[in-house]
């Protein structure tokens, strides 16, 4: 059962089975139609069972109204509605860097739509970034079933340029060229801990040159 | 409007005014009768605008069974269950260093009960600093209104001992010694960072002779 967020967003109401992820999992089916969550949630897994890293999603905020309490047994929720979220979906450890980013999905073939963003997000990824967080997205193409690891950075040059009347999309080619390719691997699925190793190996870089 | 947790925990149904923190609310207010959660909100609200900090509380999880979809208005949870969370309640970045923490208040005025935790938590904290994160609680002594930051690393001391069959609280004897006060300020209400300052240098030092 599906519904929509007020921005749109799919929501899926969480069953037992999603509820907890189950590592064996091949990956074949993880590439049928799992989405982008889906395959990060189980990667996530992967890399907290192997001590690797610490990274979850956050729950989706909701706005509590009505509460039931019946007699021996849990508390019932009878009304309450979903709240946008005032940070990204995900964040967590890694190798002692604070990790902040949020995962998109789109079904476009050469650019990714900034419309898949909030001001808000933007605005608490600056948020982390000016407090030495490291920052980025991660970002499904759908249909050529590629995923991309761009950092923070680049995102905010094609933000601020649209506010300024700029194109409201980031062309596949300046991904590629500016992201990190992340290929499907078997265990973790998505392994974008790898890139973010890139990442870091880049800024450090960064920092090097402009002592 | 109030009630429990499972677990005992109470949660308060946020209302238009809880939902966002006024940067105005005087101290003295902030003293009379504040939960240590609504304290700690208004201090990372406090270290978020001054681009000090970004650390928020996770949104309560949520296990959504049924929605209605009116038309022309929100989707409206019409059946929902609160879920155990798998983490601590607070996260984010300062200096680059990923935070991790749970609050607690206790009425005990001698000695912290080792209850107030869950071996979820425990263990959540246990993976963060295998990963280096910095982790702690903040416990508030509520009678006493005294407010301690205790590494994890002491708790866990108490925890595992406890497992063992050892003690079930934390004396407070050993909180002074092997916490940090922290003493109400006006801006931020909980200067924890501060305390989180003396926790980096302890642990530097400790490195440093290490080697």
């Amino acid at each position: 059962m599906n519904f929509h967020y007020p921005s749109g967003k799919k929501y899926k109401v969480a069953d037992a089975s999603s509820k907890q992820i189950r590592p064996h999992t091949p990956i074949q089916f993880g590439k049928r139609g799992m989405s982008l969550e889906d395959e990060l949630n189980e990667s996530n897994q992967y890399y907290l069972s192997h001590g690797i890293a610490v990274v979850h999603k956050k729950p989706t905020p909701i706005q509590i109204v009505k509460v039931d309490y019946p007699k021996r047994s849990a508390a019932v929720i009878k009304e309450a509605y979903f709240r946008q979220a005032s940070t990204t979906d995900y964040n967590g450890v890694y190798k002692g860097y604070y990790l902040d980013f949020d995962a998109k999905e789109t079904k476009r073939k050469t650019a990714f739509p900034l419309d898949n963003f909030h001001d808000h997000q933007i605005r608490h990824m600056k948020a982390c970034l000016a407090a030495k967080g490291i920052c980025f997205t991660i970002i499904k193409f759908v249909e050529l079933d590629q995923i991309f690891l761009l950092p923070a950075t680049n995102l905010f040059y094609f933000w601020d340029r649209q506010k300024k009347g700029g194109r409201k999309s980031i062309p596949l080619s300046y991904i590629k060229e500016n992201g990190y390719l992340i290929k499907y691997h078997l265990n973790p699925l998505i392994p974008y801990l790898n890139a973010v190793d890139n990442l870091l190996i880049k800024q450090h870089e960064g920092e090097h040159n402009a002592k």
